[in-house]
């Protein structure tokens, strides 16, 4: 690549991309609701349809630690430190509905990928004013109105919806990408 | 404005544009470091300039409470008020490198812009990633690589900058945008 050209852009989402969300999620659900389910059982349900305890993610989602204490989605550290080889990497999260989750987000961010500069953190509510060539996202709410190329991440929420790329993992990011190439 | 044509967008700062940093900045600093300086003493200089003692601004921005107690810019509730009827109004601030900052802005938009909704907060680094049709901002750093139109909002450190549109206050924003005719 010229020096002189300025990378292209990609946003990467948070949960659900580089947080590995669904195991999370059903151990809170466990705790809080006494209820078990698998990440077998859920797959092809939306969100409350995988947890339909009345409101129950979003009660979830507000627990102190859930943000902070996410496992790692595996291969994402190495696959986004590649990537910033040769892009210039924004992880843009939508994390305002639960203003609690941002110190942890960043803490979280800090801690696994500490080489991701402050510059390069977004942290809002809905994405449709972000400006990047690519948008790695698992929702569809935020894929849809991407100005960029869409790469839907696999969750057990999107299964039925088809109208973007879909991957499985960051293996298969990184294939995308050197096929790209740039 | 017909009802089926999307609203143009408008990406508004917090500190210097919405929120009264200046004479916050003043107080800490005397505070802090037991040193007077005045609101008409800084004007034309840098942030380092005007506060001069090593790290001062960032060691100020890191103290808790600094962004939580500010004060609102006059005339800026009802000016953002006014400009929602006919726009899509975000709050784009870079605070990502302040982590602590991050729930105190949240909580101090509850508090003096509760008819914000979180789907339009953004906290970021840099700005380059945000695409609207208007950024009002004080920083030339985010001015200058804005996609849409930009407004400076008159601040001690951007006195000699003269590469946009400047404004000194919400009465001319409102002015400027009644012009625009939409």
């Amino acid at each position: 690549m010229n020096s002189q050209t300025p990378k292209k852009t990609i946003a990467i989402d948070m949960d659900g991309v580089i947080a590995d969300v669904e195991p999370q999620l059903i151990k809170y659900y466990k705790q809080l609701y006494g209820i078990t389910t698998t990440l077998s059982a859920i797959q092809g349900l939306t969100g409350a349809e995988a947890f339909p305890e009345d409101a129950s993610t979003k009660n979830i989602l507000r627990q102190p630690g859930f943000f902070r204490t996410l496992e790692v989605m595996p291969g994402a550290v190495a696959a986004v430190k590649k990537l910033m080889e040769n892009y210039e990497v924004y992880i843009v999260s939508a994390a305002t509905e639960f203003p609690l989750s941002l110190f942890e987000k960043i803490e979280w961010l800090q801690e696994h990928f500490p080489f991701i500069s402050w510059r390069n953190i977004v942290m809002c509510g809905d994405k449709s004013i972000i400006h990047t060539d690519y948008l790695i996202d698992d929702h569809c709410k935020n894929l849809d109105f991407s100005r960029g190329k869409a790469i839907m991440f696999n969750a057990h929420h999107n299964l039925n919806q088809h109208q973007h790329l879909r991957v499985y993992n960051w293996d298969e990011i990184l294939e995308l990408f050197e096929k790209e190439g740039c």
